[in-house]
Parts: C-alpha cells; structure tokens; sequence
C-alpha cells in the first residue's frame, strides 16, 4: 500500500483496504486504445413460479423477501432530484431491520439525501458508491467518518463500474412514478413524474433483485415503458415517492446575470469559430447559468442560418426540449430531465429517445453516445493551469458537487469548453493545482472566463481559429495573474499529507483507473 | 450416454457426444417452483479508441476483424421471413473464407434459408440451433446428415440459452432495415422493413461481437430505435437484404374456408365459456387460418360488450393491431411482426410495443410477458390422446415445422387452446403417441377440431362450463376413434430404435431440460 504519482500528476494510492488493487491513471484514452478486456457480471436467473403477484404488502416485506444482509449493496437512481423520499424511506426501513455496514450505491446523492450522514454515522452505511454528494454528506466525507474511502464516479464510469461488477448490486430501489402489476415501469407519467430514467435503467439490468417502489400503480398496462417487467422482482406500494415540488422543478430558465451572458456570449464566439455549429452538430450544455445561456446563443444562430443539428445529449433541459420541438434536431438522447418541462416532451415526441447510462456515457462498451458529440459546454468550480477541472470540492476542500457526465462529455467531445467566472466569493478561479481533478486537462479545450478565453496548447487549429475571429484569446497564466491582482492570491486551507490512511475518496476516471484521490480535512 | 424416460414418458439421452450432459423434462413448472439457479454469461467489455467508423469496407473485411474461425457460433433473425438475404450471404462468405465446422444459432430457419442444407453437407456447417426448419434442411437434420444433433428451442428456451451460454453467439449478424451510422438501428423503417426485432435484440446485447447489416444507412440518426448503437461493434452496407415482396408479405387475411371456420367458432364459444373474454383481458392467437379467425369471432364479441383488453401479445398479425388501433386492448407487445401490415402500427403508435425474446417468453426470468397471458390460441400439425401437441415433424416423422412461442404461450395463458382440423391429407390429426413432443400435454387445456372439442381431464372447471355452454365436448379417445373411422386407421412410419446414437435433433422444453428426442430416419 504505496501513494504513486499517476499521469495527470496526482498522487493515487496503489491499494486501499476494504477497496483491494486500484489502477492508476494513464490518460484518457490509455486503456481503451490498449483494447483492455473487462469481465462482465451478470446476476444468475432464477426460476420463480408463474402468476406470482409482485406486489409486496410493505416495504419490510419486500426487503426480506430480497434477503437484504449486513454488507450488502443498495442502488438507488437521482432522477427524483431534490424531491426524492425513497432513498431515506428505505435506509429507515434498513435501520429498523438492525443492519449494519450498508454500501450505498446511488446513481448520485441530492440535497434530498441529508439523512445519509446519520446513517454512517450509526453505523448503518459504511461504504458509497456516487457521482456526487452535497451538505452534511460531504463534509462527512471529507472528515473522513466513512470507514471505506468513497468511490466518486462519472455517470459513463459508473456504467461501466456495474457492468464490471466493481459496485455489485444486491438489491436496486427504483422510485416509478408510474408503474403497472406486471412491474413495466416509467419515470414519464404520473404525479411524480421525473421524465428519464436513464440511470435506472441500467441497474434493474444488473442488479440481483429489483424493487420498484411506486406511489402510482396503474390499473391497466403501461404504454409508455422505461423498464420491462423482466428486470423487476418486486412492487412495494408508497404513499408518495417525495416533494412533488422539488421532483418537478421548475422549467430551467436563462440566466439574466450579466457576467454568465458575457461568458456565454464568448463560449458561442468560439463554437462559431471552431465551425462546428453546422448542419448535422450534436451537441450538449448544462443546466447552469453560463452553460444553459450558451443553447440560447446557438439556437438563435441555428434558426437565422436555417442549421438543423443531428441530436443533443445528457441530462436534457425544458431548453433543449423545446428546440427539438422547434426541429433544431433529429433527435434528443435523454438520460436524465433536468426539469418539469422534459416529461411531456419524452410521451409526445418519438425523437426524444430515453436512454440508459451505458448508452450514454459507458467508454467501454461498443459505442457511447458522448464519443460522437461534436460540442459540449460544461461548467466548473475552479480549474488550473493545466486546465484540469474540479466540479467536486469548494475552496475549503470539502466535497459539495458531482462528477456527473462531465468528464464522460469532455474526453468524447471534438471540442469542449468550459465555461466559470474568472473569481467566486472572491477568489481567482484558475488555480495552480485544482485540489480534485475530474476532468483531465487533456480533454478540456478551452477555458471561456468573462475575461478572457484560454485555449488548451495542445489545440493549435483551435487556437488559430479563435485568434482569426478575434477572440480574446489570453495564455492561461497570464488571466490567472490579471485576475489575481484583483483578487489579491487566496490563501489555500493546508494541504494533509498524502498518505494512503488520509485518503477519504477516490476519483476513478471513466475507464476505471484512480484520477486523484481527496484526502481528509480536519 | 444412455435413454432414460422423462416425466413426458419421452425417451431422450443423458447426454451426447459434442453436446454434453443433458437434464431429463421434469414437468412444465418443476424447474421454476425449484428455483433453480442459472449463471449467466456475458462476453467482456473491451476498449475501442473513440471516433473510429463503425461501417466496414465489405462484409469480408467485418467478418476477418469480428475474428470468425472454424467452430465458431453465428446468430441470426428470422424478421425478414421468406425474404432474407442475409444469412445465405453470410455463409456464402463463410465458405469463400474456408471456415469449417460452423455452429449455426439463427432464431429460426425460414424457406429462404434452404442453403443450409448444401453448407451442412460441405462441412462449412457442422451443428445448428433453431426453432423451426422447413424443407431440404428439415431433411438433411432428419437423415443424420448433421455431425451434432440440433437443439430445437422455443422462442422463451432460445432466450434462456443464450443468457446461459447454451448458446454462446460468437458473432451475431443483424439484418437491419434502417441503421445510422452510430449503429443504432431498427426493422420498422426502409425498403426493407420487417416490423419488430425483438429476436435480434436479445441477440445484440449477448453476442461477443454485433454486426449489423443493412441495405438503408441513414444520413441522419435515427429517431426510432430498436437497438442501441452500443451493442453493435460493425455496420456492413449491402445492396439489398433481400426479397422485398417476401419480406414484406401481404396482410394475413381470415380464412374462408368452412372446416377452418367451425373450428374457429366453436373455439371463441369455449373462451365465451371460460368466462376470460372480460376487460382486461389478454390474448394471443397465431397467424394460421382457424387460430387467426378466433380473433374475429373475439373482435365482434368485444365490439358488442364494449370490453377493452389489456394487450396482445406474439408475432403480431395486422389483424391484431387493427384491433389495437380500434381500442380493444390498451398495449400490443410485439417480439416479432408476421405481416407487412404491422410497421405502420409499430411506427405510429406508442402502445405497440417491440419486445425482446427474454420479455416475450424467457421461463426464468423475472416475469415475461406470456406468464400473464389469460388466453391462447395456437395451431398444431397433430395432437395426441394425452394432449401432447407436435408442430414439428409431419406424419412422416420429418422435421419441418417451428417451435416458436408454442409451449411457452400455452404454459403461461390461463387457457390455451390448440385448433386443428380433426384429419389432414387423410389421416387422423389424433395419435396415440406424436411423434415429436413440443408442448406438453399438461399446458394444453382444450383442443378444438370441426368434429368435436376435448378437455384436457386436468380441467374438470372447464370440461363443466363447456357442458353448460352446450358445446360439443367428447373424450379425446372417443373423436380420435370417431374421425378414425372414417379416415382408416395410419400406417405409421417405422420408429428407428431410440438409441442416444440415432438421435438427429432434440426438443429442449423452454426451461432447459430434454422434453424429446428425433430420431433418425432412413
């Protein structure tokens, strides 16, 4: 158990206890091109009698019948956002039962999800698998009070992570908001509707045993089908799946903020330039401020020059719906709905395509859909010199974002930029060394702050380009030091010694190697 | 390697040379009520460098870097019918390559796939999977001339087998009537459209290596999608896939001839008296003449009540979903389309749903859709006093028919009927003993012939409503010696002596256990 340098430069233990062997990381596409083979596992089938009703009389019930067990692995999806009840309902329900050691394996943790620190606390959850954490969870991270260092994964990695086996579902709570006696489920209708269900999708196909857990059984079959029948043990009926409220969040709006205008008028500037927004573009944006801005930039250049894009991606926006329905693409791939708006777009329209994690990001299988997208605009905390890209830690180091699909989209992106105010709570936004690398450096294009453009040195054309339109274009040191002079160089909280016992998570790029590893802050 | 009896009185091998040890049929729900454990198999992940072109230069230049070799297993779907060009191109290439001693596993074998006969004789073909054979190959497996003996599944066991790795497919080749350039793809487009491709689904996601061929690769990506451009490694473009006029053959149209007709009353009159035409009911009949006509008998009679099914569900008949598109049932779920009048449906509405194998009939999964089947209709070639239906070899004791959904329907529906007319071509459609068992007696609750309607005696419920309902019921010895009567009694062909070495195929019961044994024929 040793610390090595990986290829991005930052210290990754070689093994972790309770973890095993970890691969360092060689660069984006190392283990890909060296045509790595990965196990795959699948649960064995089981033979049940016929005509069995699904429906079981509790949650208490379903859960025993699934023989839930100390140590075991418990997944759940985020598509409820910050309205989801299920995740806490159930590790209640776990709690009750007397178990212990729990790992949670969620396709990411909201704010919806505050309870999970008392649960490790307790001793109920010792292990969690996400791609983010928010509040109290990550400061109980980033404290080190989870005994088994945490594993951060992009939504592509987590794909694969399943399919590997590496996060090994016992049992897999599906919230459906609609869901009928057969068990086909859908997250498009019902009066928890969450649009996509992308995530989920993906572990009722690998995990043991399957519970649906619903507040919306219908009557007749479903129509609309996220998950067939075939991948669900069991229905346990619920009163609500949450915060009606905060599962259908509003409709994204764009941002009014000048300085994110300012950034997203610049980030569309430099799409122009690259001269990719052309017939056929693919594309995907965020749901942030400057990021969303940029779409309205783009879509306003689509409809002057008459440009229809082949399809948009990822987590899908009211935004993006809304220019499928307008014809400024054939298609949209959706894996998760960012708001309201999405779910009526997913029942009417045959071309907003609901799509599974593998399908969307997983690197390793035969063909994702981030590896065609031509443009991605993605937002950050901070970012360095290197133009590594940290969406985790704030500047304390303590954890409060998420990887999503963020390193998945730069490294399959042709171009990716990404878009931040040059300071936030006044202090520069480009650092020397970013204090937890998501996305690599390699992957990332550009850099749009509203002072200026950085463009990564291994982009000449991009460069060239940008330069041609006039763009203002600045070496990433020198915005760095015309940015501190305004804001005076932030003192950085102290560094731990980057031993392999302070370790408190681990970054696992997309491919599975260890990107970089968070230590604990005390 | 001995004959034992199973719990069908059958005599099959324990086990057989190139095959292995076999488990003997144990009755139609033992192994599901055991809850038995079946591993099952996935080929690994593997790495591929980004951006690379799916389409290959020609389908030589696909098959070299697939890596085909002597002894391996390719797949195929039988969705383009009597038309498809495919798997004859393939083989054709095959032996143009040298290959030898090839296992062939497509869905089933059609009229157009009479070549198979010639490759099994040259050696390029040396063992075949399937779920139905006609003419020359149905010959060539009956003499022997196969080295192996072929595994005849239905459509549920062929999904089992290749979850399970029965069926490792190294190469699966995927007919694909509209295919862009990412690989995603789907069979209800183009010039060559053949509705659902719910066989080639199941394949896509297990296979080792996907090629999809196609004669429509879309400029544009595809908006209706049938399988996910992350299953398929390589596209090959061909001229055509094949015949059109056979691939897209006419509506089935309801029979008119009289004998096929009384059949077809006196089998909706004994579901009128099973009291399931109800709301919510759910239906399956076949394409064949006195089974397809049930369902005009069904139609009226819903028309009349005002009663909505639940679905239908099986090859999907136009007739069927013109019943979808009048409202009497909610959902069709389509696992593959039996006339060119089903794409349309498949395209335009939502509720008629493309299903894979596993979803349609797979016994051991967690819940498939023919296990909620309240009625089936099914055709037979012959029948027996123990209600053993044979739809495989003719009086001849030749193979030339097709397992398909049979057992599986009947198995799951709550009352399956089998309709066929009491003689055919002068023999009595009654044995004492069939030939070759596909669907146990047991599954079987009635069958209806233009002379008469037998109960199964398991079914005292519906032996007595059929009684109130004044319908024609006689014991299935008393119409067999009836119709023999007029008929003469069969001269029989000889049966070769049950010994594991004469055996040419056997019929794996869709759970996996040895339900019959063919033997050979001189």
């Amino acid at each position: 158990m040793k610390m090595l340098v990986n290829a991005a430069g930052r210290p990754v233990p070689s093994e972790l206890p309770g973890i095993g062997p970890l691969l360092p990381y060689r660069g984006p596409w190392a283990r890909l091109e060296a045509g790595d083979m990965v196990p795959r596992i699948l649960p064995p089938l089981r033979g049940e009698p016929p005509r069995r009703s699904k429906v079981a009389p509790s949650l208490r019930a379903a859960m025993e019948r699934a023989g839930l067990a100390d140590g075991m692995t418990l997944s759940f999806h985020h598509h409820l956002r910050n309205g989801d009840a299920v995740l806490p309902l159930v590790l209640a329900e776990c709690e009750r039962m007397g178990l212990k050691n729990l790992c949670l394996a969620p396709s990411s943790l909201t704010d919806a999800h505050e309870c999970v620190a008392d649960y490790v606390r307790r001793g109920v959850v010792s292990r969690i698998h996400t791609s983010g954490v928010r509040g109290k969870v990550g400061k109980a991270i980033s404290r080190g009070e989870v005994p088994v260092p945490v594993m951060v994964r992009s939504h592509g990695g987590r794909a694969r992570a399943i399919e590997e086996g590496s996060i090994a579902i016992d049992v897999a709570f599906l919230a459906a908001p609609a869901c009928d006696e057969q068990g086909n489920l859908t997250g498009a209708l019902g009066p928890s509707a969450c649009g996509s269900l992308g995530y989920a999708q993906h572990d009722a196909r690998y995990a043991r045993h399957v519970i649906a857990v619903t507040d919306n059984l219908m009557p007749s079959s479903l129509t609309h089908i996220s998950i067939p029948q075939y991948l669900v043990n069991q229905i346990v009926v619920v009163d609500n799946l949450g915060d009606p409220g905060k599962i259908a969040s509003g409709s994204a709006r764009i941002t009014r903020n000048p300085v994110d205008l300012k950034i997203a008028r610049d980030a569309y500037r430099l799409l122009r330039a690259s001269e990719l927004l052309a017939p056929g573009v693919s594309f995907q944006v965020g749901a942030g401020g400057a990021s969303l801005a940029v779409a309205a930039y783009v879509r306003d250049y689509m409809r002057e020059k008459g440009i229809r894009g082949s399809w948009g991606c990822g987590g899908i926006t009211g935004y993006m719906a809304s220019m499928l329905e307008e014809g400024l693409f054939d298609a949209l791939y959706d894996v998760q709905s960012f708001d309201a708006a999405v779910q009526d777009s997913l029942v009417r329209f045959r071309n907003h395509i609901e799509i599974d994690q593998s399908w969307y990001a997983n690197p390793l299988n035969r063909g994702c859909v981030v590896h065609n997208l031509d443009v991605v605009v993605l937002a950050a905390l901070d970012v360095d010199t290197s133009f590594n890209v940290n969406v985790l830690t704030g500047h304390d180091g303590v954890l409060r974002g998420a990887s999503g699909g963020h390193c998945d989209t730069a490294a399959g992106a042709k171009l990716s930029v990404v878009v931040l105010p040059s300071f936030r709570g006044g202090v520069c936004s480009i650092k020397d060394a970013v204090r937890a690398v998501v996305t690599p450096g390699e992957t990332v294009d550009a850099i749009v702050t509203e002072r200026g453009i950085c463009i990564n040195p291994l982009r000449t054309d991009l460069r060239e380009a940008a330069r041609k339109a006039k763009l203002p274009v600045k070496e990433i040191a020198d915005l760095k030091a015309e940015v501190e002079a305004l804001t005076g160089k932030a003192e950085e909280a102290p560094l731990p010694d980057p031993k392999p016992e302070n370790v408190v998570a681990l970054i696992e790029y997309r491919d599975g190697t260890i990107l970089d590893s968070l230590f604990r802050i005390s």
